[in-house]
């Protein structure tokens, strides 16, 4: 055997997102990326505000001496003061430097906070639809995922945490804007789960985190403003990335924010920056982390994504579809007219419209549809939404 | 206990890198950086070499659409298809594109390796001196690491690695060019352990992978060429970086490549590419990808290294400093003319002159100097090495 068990066992349940990423690769390859219309991946289209660029183009017209050297494990101090700059503005939260730990994107930041806190055989609890890599991360690291059901809306079923909370939950990883879902946490609930977790660390003479996981935070439509657990739990920790709100999926820059009034952060944050460097990050790319501390008030174009939206959903409702409007991020998460969501994927694909079974979000009877592509390609992909509805009887 | 038993026990015991960074902060603070001799860290002072700059201005100045997305967890096509070619060239192997994933740095692509083919409880034979996050990387992973002591030369005991080797032998990591002591292994090494490598996988019907952690490779002096162990064993796996050849260390941009004739090369590289994903490295920061698959045959300059290596190495030796002198990589690891490193380390502090305890390596009696600095802070160490040396009867 040349490979761990424990890969070789959760490489074969594989990826539902990576394996519709290779299939429709060859159906891309036979037919002509044109004409196949991938809905499957959260890779944005869209290119990185204007802003970027002219940052990076000042960068590397004068570079700065030793910029692409190491620095301190956490980060550059600036960059770390500007993120936390941001979060204050934000938050009302006396947010500084010494809060924030630069990373590679929102996956290295959980895999650091997850590293740094749990004991093996902790518990971590995650609401059903997830992102799949968090059973992953929460296994990297000796911990056991505790998968919780959501209600109609998506949203967590208070009696159900209440239930599952035990001595050994270290954790509770929300999602908001939520991926697979769109769906975004209210204020009411936030405040709901946050007395639920100070009641039960009583309780259990324990501390839990809440661990917010972000990257979608300034991706929220129809003027919501964005509801964060902040003001709900002190032991709130803030994952998020630039990934999609800078459109920089591939450089591999985010953070990890610990609440400012969090008792135990000083510690913690020693925590972080130590796992940073022994996981093998050893620090966010330098490069991105000169040019990010210039954009903490920047983003891409909501409108256009919330356009997206718009179309997509009208169309999908109008085609019969049964699916909850989505406030945030670029995902949304219809039923599937049949049980069998991956028998529905496979109609859809012979229509070359590519989308991912819920199953692979712990969520089976749905599709995720990610409409962070370009209007040609959601166009195209309605003739195939509406056949597959006509087919199975949707009007 | 709000972070987990093992990061804080782990954290206790510290690195001691990164302890004589804290401290050479503090002394920077109260007596100007400029009065300080820090030899303590492997953070090359050279910029990266003038044909980095012209690409990336020439990317910045004409960005292709999407250079900042994800792309396949492997890495740009392109890339790994330029690294292919440059291993191809010096190695006379016929790497392929599908040899190689584009990583973090060499540290995310030693944990990718090691989280790939570790089963719980396999051991992991090291050679002290060691790089110090080896134990961290391995133990991440549940792996055993197995400390083996090295001759008076810092190369490997056939016999003791011999008798060292059991079933549970799962790879052997080796370092060549060395950090900590520039030691550069010869060919004839390599064979042997290569030899022996095969006879024990024969013995005990297992696989033993030869991790090859070579980011120094193109470090090297005197005209010397550097001997791979790609010829002398089929499971070897190639770890490296563009950190210290292209001095790009803070962005985080290094491979993995694994002997075109490995038979399970396949399986491993899915592994590889599977790992990178599920641990949160995702991939290797795009624009870089973009960059260094134009710079595979440029390095820093190598001449200026030689030259702060024998200014170094022949000033201490005069000085009376017991040493081998260092064939490659930026260190120099002299024997302590005490037996106690640490004191000896605190004596260099009262002459403002860092460097690092060898117990902070596995090899406590030595010191590591780290040369890859500027010309004067070189020169304003020599005081400090002449002082310490005559107190202590060196001559």
């Amino acid at each position: 055997m040349s490979i761990s068990e424990k890969v070789r066992q959760a490489m074969a349940e594989g990826s539902w997102i990576r394996r519709m990423f290779d299939e429709g690769a060859i159906l891309k390859e036979r037919y002509g990326a044109e004409n196949v219309f991938d809905l499957s991946l959260g890779n944005p289209v869209m290119e990185p505000p204007s802003r970027f660029h002219q940052e990076l183009k000042k960068l590397v017209k004068r570079p700065l001496p030793g910029m692409h050297r190491y620095m301190s494990n956490a980060g550059y101090p600036e960059t770390r003061a500007a993120v936390a700059e941001f979060l204050e503005q934000e938050t009302q939260l006396k947010f500084t430097a010494d809060n924030i730990v630069m990373t590679c994107g929102a996956a290295g930041a959980l895999n650091v906070v997850l590293k740094t806190i749990l004991n093996s055989e902790d518990e971590v609890i995650i609401f059903a639809p997830y992102f799949v890599e968090y059973l992953n991360y929460i296994d990297n690291h000796g911990g056991r995922s505790r998968v919780l059901p959501t209600d109609e809306l998506f949203l967590p079923r208070l009696d159900i945490l209440e239930d599952s909370i035990t001595d050994k939950t270290k954790a509770v990883i929300i999602n908001s804007p939520n991926n697979p879902t769109g769906v975004v946490y209210n204020e009411t609930l936030l405040n709901q789960i946050g007395k639920l977790l100070d009641q039960k660390e009583t309780q259990y003479g324990i501390q839990i985190f809440l661990i917010s996981d972000e990257p979608y935070r300034r991706i929220i439509y129809d003027g919501l403003k964005y509801p964060s657990p902040l003001y709900h739990h002190l032991r709130t920790i803030i994952i998020t990335s630039h990934s999609k709100d800078l459109a920089l999926a591939g450089e591999r820059i985010g953070y990890i924010a610990i609440h400012p009034r969090c008792k135990q952060q000083d510690e913690l944050v020693d925590g972080f920056i130590f796992c940073n460097r022994t996981l093998g990050y050893v620090n966010a790319p330098a490069l991105m982390q000169h040019i990010v501390k210039y954009l903490q008030n920047v983003t891409v174009s909501i409108t256009d994504y919330q356009k997206k939206r718009d179309f997509l959903y009208n169309n999908l409702v109008k085609m019969g579809y049964s699916l909850i409007k989505p406030q945030g991020a670029f995902y949304m998460f219809p039923r599937t007219p049949i049980e069998d969501d991956v028998a529905f994927v496979s109609e859809l694909q012979k229509f070359k419209v590519l989308v991912v079974p819920g199953c692979g979000f712990g969520a089976p009877g749905h599709i995720r549809i990610s409409y962070c592509v370009d209007d040609r390609t959601l166009e195209g992909s309605l003739h195939g939404f509406y056949n597959v509805a006509q087919k199975f009887g949707l009007s």
